[in-house]
Formats: structure tokens, sequence, C-alpha cells
């Protein structure tokens, strides 16, 4: 009997923004051997906060390097106890962060929060993609952009978000110099990790994936990388200095980024030199470990959602107003990948939860649970309420962290449970939002594939969208889409596969079980929609109904100023 | 030395929403002598509901019959402890009840409810104050007033509500016509309490007061007392008869009714023939028991508000639009009554307070307490929330029940505190609102005097009207201003004065404790109220902003219609 080839295994790291997986999977069909999860021990679940301001959101990079260690060592600990793993047969790791989540660095590419000097400072540490401090400097980007009609917004919405790159490195010039000047460069820690593991941390030569290059930091080889010089310095001359040391190429992930150091190697029990893949963003390995492909929309849902598409290159693609990002190769290699998403949903279920829901519903159990029970008893229209789902701003279409949560239609008798409901049909038609604004620019979409934790463990919601949206919904097979997705970036740079596609043909699925529009409860969505979109429009628009959309800026602005006194 | 003429009493019977009050009270300077309360044991704190509909609201007549027995014998048992006091030193008897809250009687003039046959019909009960199963009848009313250019809104506000008489009767006719057919006429309660207790039922004769006629029945004697018989034709034949068995002039609550009959005295332990008061409804004698005069405006505030004024009737008054009733001697005979008010105020803060105030709110002591104590932490604008007080409808200036809750500005860390602060607000500016319309149309607001549960329990809700409204907010002496005020008139009709005015100067004040506007809250206010006005408009106006005016009604008639399935 001829010996049977060793198994292959990749590992898949994936830094949420709470805690880091690490994944082993099976190269040759994906099946999930171990894991393991850290959460970050600093401040409140990894996010440090500050009381005075509920735009600012950072993290502790020594809790991503700490991070690395022990989910990698964990997941490999348990990998073990299956039949025809060995470390050695590790092929290749791939890693997926949150973003735009820049971190300020010393010359040789370590976080400056590391120094004793710069702990304390929550500017020298890690701008979590929700960190909204920046907004003013958005708007500025923006507004410089237009003004200069550079083309630089084109692939991005049309407008520069408070979450991305540049708006934060500029925020921390004008709110933080000191920390600034100290600052040699900014690296995304999507790029950090990579250059981490594999010792090639140096600013100018680190690898940069294409994926945070070129949605959050208007990175495009069309226009020769990174925004001018030019630009830049109109907006401040020491930015021309934070580009001239980012100077490298970006790649995709399927490329390697270099091999794991012996330090690092040791330190979690790998052999050294295994390949590791180029970083990108978590909702784009999402995309891919769910199986993304030209039509098919994965949505990877949890405390906030991301919408994934791809198009092929060889077609024309419109610029799409709102959309996220259009960034060639930044999903899939050699493919459009689109992104768009909502700045909340999993987390307006939770602050609803945990601040409003009252004693019987979190007297016994789960209060999701509760109240989820309760709302499901609701038929459509019953409770005559209406949300925006904007309590963190909104992503698509309208690109504006400013806006805010509203509810309407509430009455003596309105229930904690059906303003519950009310929120996950909120959600429900901001993601109906975003699949019409794709189809509107001739992106259709023939299937919605969903993902994360939410996707995965609430049927209700899963149902409400199906009826909001009047769509199947599908669920990946895996629960790990980020981490699954890394993974087969790691067995493409390990050789396992010649192409992304080939990987997820073998290595991603989805369940057998689909959520289908009933046929009652749709025609109900669809007279609530409009309605929907009315509000959208008026609050959310300048060009809708005048003076409403100054309301949530106006009473943001009255805020900011209070609280400053 | 000479012997001190006998100490003088009058009564004041008070029929609330949950409950009855008979207070006792020295003539010669109002003091409060002893009091009783009798809360009525039917139904959900008195309430009859139905949970298919939340508009519907009535209660049992029985109650009011047995509660005046009990609340004025168990005031005179209390008053016995006053040295002086003999029920023989009782001049005489006013009554206040809510309203409208017509009540379907038979020939005698007796509720149809008490007839065994109709115990446990919803239609042949009191049809309470804030029952609006109405609302198309009196979209219909006010309908037919304008194409017929009949002058019967005028005087009140341009708008008939669902609240009021033909509203309610019109709806029994169409919803259950057995009940309809059965009664024989209508009666307010205002005016069945003080025909019950002189022995005045007959539906021909019994004793209308002109404040129930004129505020909810369209009555005025400019046009000949109640619509016309074609106009009520024109929106049921059956409304003529109604009208036929209502046909005494209605006379302002300085006139008696008539004298305690042998059979009700010796119930309660009173003397027969003291001479009783026509009746008025509870908001029109809490604004004479707070001492209402040319330029104070009097709020009463609880679970709604009725906001009252009034006006000399030698000086020409405007109509005013959304006012809910402008009419001659409806509070101080010989002036313009006017009154306004807001469908909710306590009940916003008791639903929110009962169904989202969590845990921590709700663990040791009153939610509203524990949720006030975090709120006044709190600085004008801080929270950036905003809201409508409509969870109950709009009564001034938009007259429009159909209108509900809305709340802007939510994020992923507003409080509950938070939110019951931007509530107390809102009642806040619905307040200027009303303030500001008076003063519009020429009714100068000089003065505001406060009463009621609300404005003698709750500091720092008034501190909040004082900030948002910028003028000084007193509170009457007297916690008990309706019950006294109906006393005041026992006490004209008992000969004690020759006037209410009279009466009024000897037996009303203000407390030593007056809130002042803070100097650093109003500039905030001053900011959110146009704010506030610009959401009213938008969602209350059809002239607003197009079809937002739309939304709150839509999601009503797919409740309406969803519900019914």
């Amino acid at each position: 009997m001829a010996k049977s080839r060793a198994r292959q295994f990749a590992i898949g790291v994936d830094y949420g923004t709470n805690s880091v997986r690490a994944l082993v999977v099976d190269v040759a069909d994906g099946a999930e051997v171990a894991t393991h999860v850290y959460n970050y021990p600093s401040g409140h679940q990894g996010i440090l906060l500050d009381p005075k301001d509920p735009n600012l959101a950072r993290q502790n990079p020594a809790d991503y390097i700490e991070g690395f260690f022990k989910s990698v060592k964990g997941a490999l600990k348990a990998a073990q106890k299956t039949r025809g793993f060995r470390p050695e047969h590790v092929i290749g790791i791939g890693v997926d962060t949150t973003g735009s989540t820049p971190i300020p660095v010393d010359r040789a590419g370590m976080p400056l929060a590391l120094q004793p000097k710069f702990k304390r400072s929550l500017a020298a540490q890690a701008w979590l993609w929700k960190d909204h401090t920046g907004h003013a400097e958005a708007a500025e980007i923006t507004q410089r952009a237009r003004q200069t009609q550079a083309p630089y917004l084109a692939k991005c919405g049309g407008t520069y978000s408070s979450e991305w790159f540049w708006s934060k490195i500029l925020h921390c010039k004008r709110s933080a110099p000191q920390v600034f000047a100290a600052a040699y460069a900014w690296v995304e820690l999507a790029d950090f990790i990579p250059g981490y593991l594999t010792g090639r941390l140096d600013p100018h030569t680190v690898p940069r994936g294409i994926c945070p290059a070129g949605h959050k930091a208007m990175y495009n080889d069309q226009w020769g990388g990174l925004p001018s010089e030019e630009f830049l310095a109109g907006l401040d001359p020491d930015l021309v200095e934070v580009r001239r040391r980012y100077a490298t190429r970006a790649v995709p992930a399927d490329q390697e980024a270099g091999e794991l150091t012996a330090q690092v190697a040791q330190k979690v029990g790998l052999p050294a030199g295994i390949p590791v893949a180029v970083g990108a963003f978590d909702a784009h390995t999402g995309a891919v470990g769910a199986g993304i492909k030209p039509g098919t929309l994965v949505k990877i849902i949890g405390t906030s959602t991301c919408d994934m598409m791809v198009a092929p290159m060889d077609q024309p693609l419109a610029d799409i107003p709102g959309l996220c990002g259009i960034v060639p190769g930044s999903i899939i290699p050699g493919m459009y990948g689109l992104e768009a998403g909502q700045s909340a949903v999993g987390d307006i279920f939770n602050w609803f939860a945990s601040h409003l829901a009252p004693k019987q519903y979190v007297a016994k159990g789960d209060a999701h649970a509760n109240l989820t029970r309760e709302a499901q008893r609701l038929k459509p229209g019953q409770s005559g309420l209406l949300a925006l789902d904007w309590n963190n701003g909104n992503r698509t279409i309208l690109v504006d962290p400013l806006l805010c949560g509203l509810l309407i239609g509430q009455t003596l008798h309105t229930t904690a449970a059906e303003i519950y409901r009310a929120l996950i049909e909120a959600t429900a038609f901001g993601a109906l939002t975003i699949i019409k604004r794709f189809e509107e620019y001739g992106v259709a979409v023939h299937e919605v594939v969903n993902c994360g934790g939410i996707a995965e463990k609430n049927p209700f919601l899963m149902q409400i969208y199906a009826d909001v949206c009047n769509r199947p919904m599908k669920i990946s097979r895996s629960a790990q889409t980020c981490a699954l997705g890394a993974a087969i970036f790691g067995a493409v740079v390990g050789g396992a596969y010649r192409t992304t596609e080939e990987a997820q043909a073998r290595m991603t699925g989805v369940k057998p079980k689909v959520y289908r529009p009933n046929p009652s409860a749709a025609p109900v969505y669809a007279e609530l929609y409009p309605l929907y979109r009315t509000l959208h429009d008026a609050f959310g628009t300048a060009d809708g109904q005048g003076q409403l959309y100054r309301v949530m800026k106006d009473l943001i602005a009255i805020r900011n100023r209070v609280r400053k006194r």
C-alpha cells in the first residue's frame, strides 16, 4: 500500500475589534482543525476610550504582538489533538486585520506606544477603525480633493472618511503634534503584522498590502500610488514625509511578504521560514473565505457589516457614489474589489440590550434571546415603528460618520421588543439600500452569502433580511470566514494552489439552510422601505428636505461644544 | 368677648383619570382641611382597555358613583378631626371631571352600563377623554365643517378632535350601533355628577356646563347652542336626536345645578339641600384654583398637560389656530376661557420608566428618581439627543392624535438617563410652542403658574421648563388645584362670595419658591428649540417638508392594517 502524502495545513490569523483568532485549516478542503482566541487585555474589551469624546477608539499595539503569540500557540496546541497534524505540516500563514487602523511607528518600524514615554499617550496607540476623531480632517480632505479636481475620491465613493488613514494622521498632527513629530512613519496594522512576523519592519520597505493602501490611503497605481506630494502638502506639508516613508509598491494578499523569523517561530512552536502572505483587511479575507466571486455579494455581519463584491477587470466599471472603495486586487487578485458597509449593526443591538432593555429581559438568560423571543412574535409593520441604523454614522451610501440614530412611531404602549425588532429591520433596510446602489451602477447581485457571528447565530435576523431584501439569504459554511480567507492566502503563498480562486473552490462553501423571503412579510416591507428611504434622504442628504439635513449636524455641533466646556 | 362666627367649608370633588378626590376647604382662606382619594377599581388603574386597539380607553360609570360616596365620606371623616368642623358647616359643593368623557344614558339619565345587558359592553361605558377610537369621525367632522363653511371650528383651533363629544358619539353609532340605539341621550361626566347629586338627571333638563359644552360639543350661544340640526344630519341623521335631547342652555360653574338630594346626603353624612355647582372640567377648575387671571398662564402638569388662560370679553380676541378651545365663561364666568395642552407629559416619562429603564435604574428605589439623579448631571445639549413629545399625539398646536413619538441623535453610547432627559426637554419645547402660539395671537403671557403632581414633585423638570421657556416658573400654593377650584365654585354657589374672582383672591396663591432661568442653560436651549421646531413642522404639518408629513400617518395606517389581519 502506497504511503499517503502528508496532510498540509495553513494558518489564518484574524485581528478583530476585541480579540485575535488563529485558525488552523486543512488546505485540501478548508476543514477547520483548531482555533484559539485571545481577547485583547487593554481598555474596555480591548478598546481604549476617552470618556470626554465618544469618537475616540484606540488600541494598545502590545496587544497585537502578544495576541499573535497567544492565539497561534493556542491553536497549534489544540491542533496537536488532530490525527496527522504536525507543526512541520504548516505550509503558509495569512493575516487579516481591522482597518483602517494606522499605527505611528519609530525608525525601526516599531509602534511608538511600546516606548515608555508614549505608553500612556492615546495618540501614540493604534487608531482603531472606528475612531472618528478625524471627522473635520476627513471633510477637509474631501473638500481639497474636490476643489483641486484630484481623482482620488472617485474610487472611494466621493467622500473621504474619518475612519481612514490620512484623516487620522492629519488629526494626530493637529491634536497631538508631539506624537506626530516623534513618529517616523505610519503603518497600517494589516501591514505591521506581516512585517513583524517576517522581520521586514523598516517603514520604507515593509510590504504594503493593496487592500489597506487602496481602500484607505487613496493608493492607486493609475495615479502612481499614494496621492501626490502636492496634494498632501496642501493639507499639511508634513504629510509629504509620511508619503516618502511609504514608498514601496502595494501588492495583493496572494503575494509573499516574507518568511517567518526564527525568533517568532520559536515563540509559537513552528519551524522558521514558513511563507507569510501580505496582509489584508478582515472583510476582504472574509469575502474570500465565504467564496466571493462575480455576482456574489458577501455580507459579513458583526458589530458592523461589510458588503463585499468583486467584478472582472476586463469589463468597464463605473465609479459608484457612496461606495467605500473600488480597488483592483483588494479581495481577489486580478479582480476589482468593491467594499460597502454599515457602520453599526450588531453594535446597535448590543447598545440597546445593554442600555435600554428593562429588567424582565435581563433577569433570566440573555437579553438578546429574550428580546428576540418577543420580537419574533410581531408581524412586520405591527409596531408602527421605524428606525434609521445610523447610531455610528452611515458608511454606505452616505459616507457620513456624523449621522446618528433615529426612531419614529413610539406611542405610550411601545415595548422594548418592538424597538429591538425595529432596529433589526433598520439594519435590513440599510442592507437593501446597499444592494440597490450596487445594482443601480451595473453590478448585479445574483446571490447573497452571509457570514459573521450574527449570520451564524441569528436566524430571526436572517429571515428579516430575506424578507426586507426579498432575496434568498445563504450562509457561509465556515463560521470563521475572515481567518479562513487569511489561511487561503497562506495556502496560496505556501504553494498548495496556483490561484486564490482555485483555493476558494476547494476550501469554501455554503450551508444547506437558505433563508427565503416569506410571501406574507415581503410585501409589507416593500411598503415600509420607501418610508425608510424618505427619512434616509431627508436626514442624510443635503438635497433631500432642506433643513432636516442640518438637524443631526447641529445637534452634534452643540453636543461637542457643550462637552468641551 | 363676642362669639366668633362659625367657620364655613366647601367641598370640591375632582374626578381624575385614575381616581376621584374629595377636598374639604375653609372658604375663608382656602385652607385644605381634609382630603380623601378613591381609586377606581375597574380595569387597569380605572381604565378599561382593548388589547387589540391602543386607541380605546373607557371607564365604568359605577366607579364614579361609588367614588363620590367613598371620597366624600372619607374626607368628611378626616375633617372631623379639625377643630371647628361640622358637616353642617359645609355651604356648597363643586364638581370637576375629566373630559370630554361622554356617557350613553337611558331615558332617566342613568348610564346604560349600569344595566346588566350592557355591563360588559365597552361601547356602553364612559368614553374617557383619552379614547381616540373616533379619529376617523373627528376628521369627518372637521372636513364637513370646512366644506359647509360652518363657524363651529373657529373656537376650537380649526380641527375637531377624536377626544371630543361628537367624534365619540358618531364612532359609537358606526362601531356599536346597538349601544347607540339603546342610548336615549349622551351626557358628559361633568354634567352627570351634579345631575346625579341633585336628582336632576333627565337628559332634557340636566344642567349642562358651558365648559364641556363649549370646549367639546361645539356649543356657542353665538350660533344658538350646539351645531345646527342640518350640520349634524349631514354627518348622521341620528345625531339630530342627540341634539334634541340636549336642549337646555349651558351655564358657567358659578351657577347652582341644584341641591344635594336627601338620598345622597344621607349616604355621605351631610345635610340635604346643600347647593351643588354646575360641573366643569378639571383643567378649568384647576386654573381657577391656581389663581388664573388675565396674563397668567396656568399649566396643569400631570399625565398630560392643560395650558389655561383667560381673556377679558370687552376686548377683541382672535381665533387662535390649533388651540383646543376658546369659550366664554368656561374658566372664570364673564371672561373667555382659553384651553391648550399636551396630550402626554407624565405619561411619556412613565412609559419610558416602565418600558425602557434598564435594571440598574429599577433595582433599588424609584426608576424616576434614579433616572433623574443621573439626568440632572447632564448639561443642556450634552447628549446630542432631541425628541418630539408626541407619543400620544399632539393636542396643541397641531391637533393631531395620530402623530407619534420621535427620538433623534442616538449613538452607541446613549444612556437611558440621557433619553429620559431628552423626553423631559421635549415636553418643555412643546410647552414653549404653546406659549408662543398664545403670544403670536395677542394673548400676552406675563406669568406662568404651574400646578399638578409633576409641578409639585419634580424640581428638575420645573428648572428645565424655566430654562427652555426662558421665563420664571411659579408653583401654585395648593397641591390640589382642581379640587380647590371646584370647592371655590362650591363656595360661590354657597353664597360665601359674590364672584369667582373674589373667592380666588382669598382662597388661592403661589409658593415662595420660583424657578428662574439659568443663564448658562437658556442660551443652549434657545439653539435647540429651532431644531425641535424644524422636526415639529416637518413631521406635523402638511406644508412643512412634503413627504415627511406622511411618514407617521403611513406607519400608523400600515400598523392598523397589519393588526387587523
